[in-house]
């Protein structure tokens, strides 16, 4: 699918997604019952309900966040270098999008300017069994088109990372291919989380074609896999995923994952934790740590483990993104 | 100094100060040598220098702050009733303001709106030795004068509460004394935190002849109570605050606090803590505990023990406000 790439890489990974500011409270399952959320998913909120929820919210604490840019933060925190395309507007939580990127020494590239519409933000409920339940407000971020792509950052990039999120949108869509386009061109690897089994089924047509026409690495649960392929067992899913691509990794929560190429399925455990706080950020840290591995050639298991790591930091406490450098984890 | 109350008060305890988000971020001893912060203590920064420090910072994390603001959140959290005046911007972080108070049952009162400056915020290192260093840019809340003194609800208060950061403001002092006389003049009792040692240094006059004229009860640690009176041991600066106030209570760290009334020096421990994270809001739960306390007409002895409860809740978690709810640790 690639040509032979024609110039040094300058970033490990550059990732493409909806760039939100986390909104992150606590709640139990009446909560959750209540106000009709779908529990461990994400959900897409207009402005009225995404009002209605935060007024109805505890108290919060807000928190960078975004799928791609999480994983960017990881690849970062492990010692690769990262870039981050994604749309914020000039508002505070635009700064504070673009602060928290910067500061782990992600290059970030925004995009046009958008002074009308706010940056997005996702409202996370934890509830006390850890999981996280996403209802989003897309905001600005919802703008991202095929023009926002800096094609010299996509260019620059061993690996080109892009979540299912953005799929929501037809303008996201033509930017995605956009750039897996480029990055074919330059001879790098393009990879895709599918994100939501929910999103994965609303567009399954445009996310089999991706994946057949574009997508070296594909990333995501066992559920978004059979949702891809609307297949009822796993087997029958992965048989479907060696035929499309190259690459597949799947993880499945605390049994850990399987990585599977044209040839084999192997399995790799996931790394024990003590307390699980907070699943947000799981797969997103999964992929960074896997990825990090990846554009080292180092072994896929061993891709896998440092996933395994990246990903155990992350639900150990409250929020998306690594709290230790997760090179000292590594090490 | 107060007339019998005329009527039953609708909150235990009414606070007033800057309202403030706060900016979290974690740093080595190296980053507060390097930018020449004051380790430990609030300082006073213009928009230049607040922009500089958080492109300095590493990622951070958002949250609603403000010293007597987490007070009230405190009182709300044990079970109490709580009204809060303070001033916020009509922009972003002043909604996350005005969402974290109500959500948690605080009444806010924010003064006349203000659409031309920012909300303020407080960039907080917190240090391996889970010190905190701040650095405040005081934004809209620098504002609040007089007039945004919301007389009614100071009236329906059985204590007020102010924070002796505010004194850096002449127009605030302003505030301060009307909001004093408003509580005095309906049989209230008027307390005060001083807040930083290096504040009480800059307007010594101003909090002695407030305390002299105003307070009946007087919040700070050892060293503010020390500057206040600009004496060498700590025995003169008691005898000092005996002959000015009703009440104080000093707070010693992890030796706990005196309290400190016309006739006698009581002292109470501080409860004990495994792990301390994050001193930031310390001070605030403490003065939370003890009103709580105070305003059920519980012995002085049992308002400390509440303090010291409260105290070690927000110290044992990053971010000045509990997480859990305080009423469920004193039952």
């Amino acid at each position: 699918m690639s040509t032979a790439p024609s110039t040094p890489a300058k970033y490990d990974v550059v990732g493409v997604g909806n760039a939100l500011v986390d909104v992150i409270s606590h709640a139990d399952d009446g909560f959750i019952a209540q106000y009709e959320l779908v529990k461990g998913s994400m959900t897409l909120v207009d402005t009225d309900r995404a009002l209605f929820l935060y007024r109805a919210l505890g108290s919060a604490v807000e928190m960078s966040g975004g799928s791609a840019a999480n994983t960017m933060t990881g690849v970062a925190s492990l010692g690769g270098t990262a870039a981050y395309i994604g749309k914020v507007s000039a508002d505070e939580l635009g700064d504070v999008f673009g602060h928290d990127l910067r500061a782990v020494g992600v290059q970030f590239r925004p995009g046009r300017p958008d002074h009308e519409t706010p940056t997005g933000r996702c409202i996370i409920v934890v509830t006390p069994d850890a999981e996280r339940t996403m209802n989003t407000y897309l905001g600005v971020s919802s703008l991202l088109c095929a023009t926002d792509i800096d094609e010299a950052t996509v260019a620059a990039g061993k690996v080109l990372y892009m979540e299912g999120y953005l799929f929501d949108r037809d303008e996201a869509k033509a930017a995605f291919r956009r750039a897996a386009a480029v990055a074919h061109a330059n001879g790098r690897q393009v990879s895709l989380t599918l994100s939501d089994s929910f999103c994965v089924d609303r567009h399954r047509d445009d996310f089999r074609s991706l994946v057949t026409d574009e997508v070296d690495i594909l990333f995501g649960n066992r559920d978004e896999l059979t949702a891809l392929y609307e297949v009822e067992s796993f087997d029958e899913a992965v048989r479907c995923v060696q035929r499309d691509c190259h690459l597949a990794v799947i993880t499945v929560g605390s049994e850990g994952c399987y990585v599977i190429t044209r040839d084999e399925v192997l399995t790799a455990p996931a790394e024990p934790v003590d307390h699980v706080l907070d699943t947000t950020g799981a797969g997103d840290l999964f992929a960074a740590g896997f990825l990090f591995g990846y554009t080292r050639d180092l072994h896929l298991l061993e891709c896998a483990r440092l996933g395994a790591i990246a990903a155990a930091e992350v639900i150990s406490h409250v929020g998306p993104r690594p709290l230790v450098e997760l090179k000292s984890l590594i090490s």
